[in-house]
């Protein structure tokens, strides 16, 4: 058996957006999200040394209005989609309410953070990590 | 000021692989890691209704070897290679150390979770979430 564990995160920073409620944000980004500011918390600045201008990142953020004990839901929130697993779609409720956005790079503000685009997370939400796309 | 807070996790299952030591580990999915099987806990398994054998997803993951104290490194560990910010490189080592690996669906056994390759997580990488691949 293994013993129940859990890992505790601590968020990175937060996204500062004109949306302000998860009703007024698209489901995904590439559908007409608009740009946002990545507001880095002042001890992890220094982990964006050598991040460029135009990258194309993930970011990965903490969806805090999420439910947690949806296992299957109805995708894109319309009751005539048959229920569906929570793994086999992109809802945000689901057991661990990790969002993942790809988005470009506009600008860096070396003491402030990023600004972005598209990204589909309201305004508030916890930032937890910042990657390179894949090299594929 | 935001109040400091942290978030939860709890790991849906668990990796089964060949690999068995961070150093054993190709450094990206696509540099040869062999197939692995994520044996999910019970209670999520319903999570996975929808699933197809073929499907493309991502599983996220707790990087449980990572330092997460690391906020620049050398790029694929080599010390020939300029000091970079963890948020500008795919390393392990970060604050929160989720790991994102793009696989392929190879099997799913709705008793015990799914076989998929590659996957460079070692044998007993807590998982945290499966989603399918972005609509692009």
């Amino acid at each position: 058996m293994t013993d129940p564990v859990t890992y505790t995160l601590e968020p990175i920073g937060f996204v500062h957006s004109q949306l302000r409620r998860r009703e007024d944000a698209p489901r995904q980004g590439n559908e007409d999200a608009p740009e946002a500011w990545l507001h880095l918390s002042i001890p992890f600045l220094p982990a964006l040394k050598g991040l460029q201008t135009g990258a194309e990142i993930v970011v990965l953020t903490w969806l805090h209005l999420a439910d947690r004990g949806s296992l299957e839901v109805h995708p894109r929130n319309d009751a005539h989609t048959p229920l569906t697993g929570v793994f086999a779609t992109r809802s945000p409720d689901r057991p661990n309410p990790i969002g993942l956005h790809r988005v470009t790079v506009l600008e860096i503000d070396p003491g402030t953070g990023l600004r972005v685009q598209p990204l589909e997370a309201v305004d508030g939400t916890p930032i937890l990590d910042i990657k390179p796309v894949w090299n594929d």
